[in-house]
């Protein structure tokens, strides 16, 4: 199971109803935010996402609009007498600043915070645990941005339980069957896993690819995704502004979820000179139909 | 001409409908912010202040709840395109922090930023213009801070036009006249200015101190302010609570009210702790009657 949780989805300057790039990713029960731009914090709580549970920080790029409400956000943890670990997987120069907050303020987390440095023009697996993993997606912007590629792992395989008691199988084995090992029952036979076992449900995968310019060759990485945010600051009308501000328009966004053959399109990130948002869904969806637009407290979930 | 505009006043960390510190104040038309908590620039927006005739930002501690709406504040008139200068003042660390904020996000300011650093434990004229007077009030606080002592200049005099014109003065005197000066007027006779003019209106002045343990010492600075802004982050109750985090409670407002012969008392800086804000107003006014407790969107006005 993957969910996706969006807090803020416009470029730029935060307006009372438009909150800057911030998403909470649940994984199998592992908690995420990606980007948190000033306000995230509020809108954590608006939505009533349990926040104390997260415990993995990806900040795509050092623009105001993508990070400044992390400081706040970790001082209130600390506030919160939070203890748990907590990692953040950010480009170099956010760590110096937050430190040099910490600093001034005399302040002190109450928790170990973990910075992943990340500087490579590659992708990189940057976690790797037995729930997920976790890819940058170098992306081109004017400064040093990544996307980020959340894949979900396998879970194990379904037992059949109605076979497994037919079989007298003994539940000792029951761990070793969900894992796919063939096994003997109590009177000795061996017994072929699939006869006893389901697939089990398609591991997920979640792509986020903002801010960028159109980039194309990033496509084999995220072919086949579940779920596709690319960011669309523009429409097509606007072409022209994307090319000196490394941004993309969401026909551009259209194009790059049907060349990667996803299974459906996000759009984000939208410029304040638009009033109409509903234009984007449409633009895009001339290119690629199972297109949607973001907006705060909007829930893409994939089971 | 005072006019003060709550933006936020709550302590720690913002929530849905509490805001962090920060308040316009209008003196003759200078628009000046005080303290900056994140998410000043939407409440900015929200209560249809014309932020971009802000001049001048007083900024009086580094606590993350006092200063971290700047950042966004500031690229935010950037991206507006503002060219007129913006003073900041605030202790050591602040222009630290943003000027390394704005390199690692390859950020400049489209308008001149002008920081006047405050390190005094002395209070101290840091503004004073055709206006207003603007002094420090040194605090008592974890780390260090002022408060800050606005006062509107007294203005011109009032011309008695009906006087002024029974008397045959000529019209080329009037700037004089309202200057205090005695003219002659076309007969050549020795005009009293007391006799064509009225006292101007009342220099108005507003003291904002947050954050602060009780500080009687400041008093004579104070005293006979139109308003004061005071902390009350706790009730009498949590006193002991003072100690350790230098907060002040709501009686101890009061008490600096009454000792300081204001007008009237301004209360906030509320702990989170407490649901019912009214209580707050009942201490302190048990001490001194005429105070309110701030709230986002009041406005507090002396004319």
């Amino acid at each position: 199971m993957i969910q996706l949780t969006i807090l803020g989805c416009h470029s730029a300057t935060p307006r009372a109803d438009a909150y800057p790039t911030a998403q909470v990713l649940d994984i199998k029960g592992e908690l995420m935010l990606i980007d948190c731009g000033e306000g995230t914090q509020v809108q954590l709580r608006k939505q009533k996402v349990k926040f104390s549970r997260l415990s993995h920080i990806f900040i795509s790029h050092l623009h105001g609009d993508h990070y400044l409400g992390l400081i706040g956000l970790l001082s209130t943890f600390s506030l919160l007498s939070r203890t748990a670990e907590l990692h953040i997987y950010a480009p170099k120069g956010l760590e110096e600043i937050l430190k040099l907050q910490f600093k001034v303020g005399h302040s002190y987390m109450s928790y170990p915070l973990i910075f992943h440095t990340l500087a490579s023009s590659e992708p990189e697996t940057i976690l790797d645990n037995e729930k997920l993993t976790v890819e940058t997606i170098p992306l081109d912007h004017r400064i040093y941005t990544n996307g980020f590629l959340f894949k979900a792992k396998v879970g194990d395989r379904k037992l059949l339980i109605d076979k497994v008691l037919d079989l007298n199988i003994d539940k000792a084995y029951y761990k070793s069957i969900v894992k796919g090992k063939d096994v003997k029952n109590r009177d000795g036979k061996l017994i072929n896993n699939k006869d006893i076992t389901e697939d089990p449900k398609p591991a997920h995968s979640y792509a986020f690819c903002s801010d960028t310019a159109f980039k194309p060759n990033i496509v084999p990485q995220i072919t086949g995704v579940s779920l596709l945010y690319h960011e669309s600051t523009f429409l097509e009308e606007q072409e022209h502004l994307c090319k000196k501000t490394k941004h993309s328009t969401a026909k551009q966004a259209g194009i790059m979820a049907k060349k990667a053959q996803v299974h459906k399109l996000i759009l984000g990130h939208f410029s304040a000179r638009y009033k109409d948002l509903s234009l984007f869904e449409k633009e895009a969806k001339v290119v690629f139909n199972n297109a949607e637009i973001a907006e705060a407290g909007k829930i893409f979930r994939c089971d």
